[in-house]
């Protein structure tokens, strides 16, 4: 029996089946609904979700143009033995898919296009209220970051003391939280924001778990089936848009309330669950989870850039330093960094081969710290981490890995193959430099103050050992491409 | 038989006894020649050196007030069992003795006049002719240092290119460096400028080996006979200046020519023939000696100074990071950082617990780099250095030692018992910071920018746990004294 539906979706859009069913009982775990999705011999298995008010649904991301059939099952007989179909059609403006791993250390969405991924941090700005959340997105339009790292749970913390507007669950009889009734109307706010984000070209980083509760909602410490539960809920709702990636958790190794065991097993679910397989990675406080299992795709760290390159070697996958201490002027450690010690960070896990995130934690008199609630930006550094991602998007499509030869210890660099080079001098100040680049290329060069964001080509050509000067200032990089 | 000789000494200046003696053969070799001094009970034994022309000398620097008498032995006759006396008196303004190691990781003139190390260096300063070295005492005279690290030998190196207007050696019949043979003209015009040193109050601490060489002279490959005989000149004629620092060599792990037992003997014999037992540390390249060895007095380290207080712990003795890169602009990563990060690295050693060097190698139009030929300054570190010069004479006499408490894991502190703190946040740049100092101590505190050279007082006192604004700038420091 077909329904009416969308008879065309766009490659990588979302197609949604909504149908009415069981409300009585409690759907979210009385009711198993699911659908199979079929195109020519190839068959995606869907979990569908219960949306409240007796309505369901499955969505599906189609990934390949043509005709995609689906039936669904289901032990409650209104959902079971739908069928129907739909039209994949081409993407439309600005839609590359999903990102995925790419030439081992880098991305790219999945029609090809290079994705250079330039991070920033809003861990709870979906809980703020309609009008702080238009203005973080009004600034993300303006801004150069093409990642957004968001906890799905509200934040307690420094800085952090407001409840937030929507809740996860439903509260049952005796006021405390039915971890076993999901509140659709927070996650439909919550998919609205993503879907947001999708439509300014930002990949959404959804963290799953957090320890910022300390048990004030005790969405930290639920039991295993809770937690699986949710995990598998938010998976049904959020895997079919394109846009989103899972980080099982913030600083998964303060969670006191988890075990090694328990990641693993979140990880397992990401893995069987996920129709669309986005990246899964988990980010560490002090002690990084193991990166080389299978099913971590990238790594996500919190530390300096210094050791980028040496992650690369000991995880071969893409490293992503998501958090290097943010631009800001508050007491923590991990939040009083300047503008240039940021950019600086950025410049260095990039000519090591990673990409870096940042953030912004400048004392406000509302509390309004970018870092949480989004708002507007304060600092000095975005503007300089756009002239990063400019330089970067004018580079090779698959990334820049680290140059294994060069003149000196205090200097990085990185390239790919012998055609481009990116070098690095940090608050290094020389006032010339020999290059001895491998091979016989001829090489324009072009001098770059990564501060002041120019770009100063040198006459001429240059091969071979060559010795050219620099204008003695910190923050200085030298570009390298065949001519 | 008394001999004709000063009679007044002033205690820890030289007595300098000068007697004819055979000129034929090769008395460097042949002749031996010492002295016993004795005040009361308390002999020291002192070798005696042959300077040319017939002519021997002892030099002796009396610690001691009082009456002090002598009596010396050779195998000729003219130089033996000639005796004397003089008497030690007071010592003369500026004149605070040699420097000692004091409270473990600080040093101290003899007199308990507090020293802190504020080193620089000049290589090969004096051996640029008289003009040049001149200039460069006129720099020191201005300057902030009261340490100088200079090589005996001359060097040749990057930027150094030029030969020495003195040799240390005579040449043979066959034209070649006869290493038995000392050129009393460079030993002289060199213990010249370590006396000026000395009259500007400033350490020298004599680099004795070193590996610029590379055999185009040849003293980096002498026989293990030659090298001791070199050490005990060196010894007997320099020992007797009170601001002498036995530093045994410049990056000794990359000496080629020496072994390890080598090094170890170099030490034994300044410590069994230097009768005044100056300060003795090996400064290293890439590896370390290994400090804890009973005659290294102090660490003497190239490296950067975030491991400053970690150097202390492993080997209980004074840590003296005596490069940790130069400001300036040559593209060697050891001669390239700014006035910014060199002004930071003396901070963080400082405030770890430590001794900080400073260098310069700005390009120069005839190859005049400070590190390495003296002349004059031209960068912006020295007047910072200046002022935390004169901070740390205006602290505890005995120096600072790391504070075990702190609120965040990003700053640093130092201080001395409870009563006074010094805080540095290095590039961070925090407004306000929360204090919790142990005890019941009411603390006056003054908020320092360590780049503009400012003191700034905060209102009234503080106690227990309190919180206080900051400048929000990086190269803030905090300093706290019991009120």
């Amino acid at each position: 029996m077909p329904e009416a539906s969308a008879d065309k979706v766009e490659r990588w859009g979302i197609f949604e089946l909504e149908l009415e069913g069981e409300a009585g009982g409690n759907p979210f775990v009385d009711v198993t609904f699911q659908a199979r999705f079929s195109h020519g011999h190839r068959n995606v298995g869907v979990n569908g979700f219960y949306d409240g008010d007796g309505l369901y649904r499955i969505r599906f991301m189609p990934d390949v143009p043509g005709e995609w059939t689906y039936e669904t099952q289901s032990n409650c007989e209104a959902l079971d033995g739908r069928s129907g179909s739909f039209v994949c059609v081409a993407p439309g403006a600005g839609n590359h898919g999903p990102v995925r791993v790419e030439d081992t250390y880098h991305f790219a969405y999945a029609d090809g296009t290079p994705y250079y991924q330039v991070g920033t941090t809003c861990y709870a700005w979906v809980h703020q209220g309609d009008e702080l959340e238009e203005q973080t997105l009004a600034t993300l339009r303006e801004a150069p970051f093409n990642k957004l790292r968001t906890c799905v749970f509200p934040k307690r913390y420094a800085f952090n003391e407001n409840e937030p507007v929507y809740y996860p669950f439903e509260r049952g009889a005796d006021g405390g939280w039915d971890f076993a009734r999901f509140a659709p109307e927070f996650f439909r706010h919550f998919e609205k924001r993503v879907g947001q984000l999708m439509g300014l070209g930002i990949e959404a980083d959804l963290i799953l778990f957090h320890p910022y509760d300390g048990g004030h909602w005790g969405f930290d410490r639920m039991s295993a089936e809770e937690d699986d539960r949710y995990l598998r809920y938010v998976i049904a709702r959020l895997a079919a848009y394109r846009n989103v990636w899972w980080s099982l958790a913030n600083e998964y190794d303060i969670m006191g309330t988890k075990s090694m065991a328990d990641w693993d097993r979140f990880f397992r679910i990401l893995c069987e669950e996920d129709p669309h397989q986005h990246l899964r990675s988990v980010h560490n406080c002090r002690t990084f989870y193991d990166h080389g299992k299978p099913w971590v795709t990238h790594c996500s760290i919190q530390s300096g850039t210094d050791n980028v390159a040496a992650w690369r070697d000991a995880y071969r996958k893409p490293v992503v330093v998501d958090e290097c201490c943010y631009e800001g002027n508050i007491e923590h450690g991990w939040g009083n960094i300047s503008a240039q010690e940021l950019v600086r960070r950025f410049w260095i896990g990039t000519v090591k081969g990673g990409y870096v995130g940042h953030g912004e934690t400048y004392l406000h008199p509302q509390d309004v710290l970018w870092w949480s609630k989004g708002g507007v930006l304060h600092g000095e550094s975005p503007a300089r981490i756009a002239f990063l991602r400019k330089l970067l998007e004018g580079g090779p499509p698959r990334g820049l890995d680290p140059v294994r030869w060069r003149p000196h210890w205090d200097m990085w660099g990185a390239g790919k193959g012998d055609d481009y080079y990116l070098f690095y001098f940090g608050e290094r100040q020389p006032a010339e430099y020999t290059f001895e680049p491998p091979g016989e290329n001829e090489y324009r060069v072009e001098i770059i103050d990564t501060w002041e964001m120019t770009v100063t080509p040198l006459e001429g050509t240059f091969t071979g050992r060559f010795k050219i000067e620099l204008p003695g200032r910190s923050f200085t990089a030298v570009r390298m491409q065949k001519a």
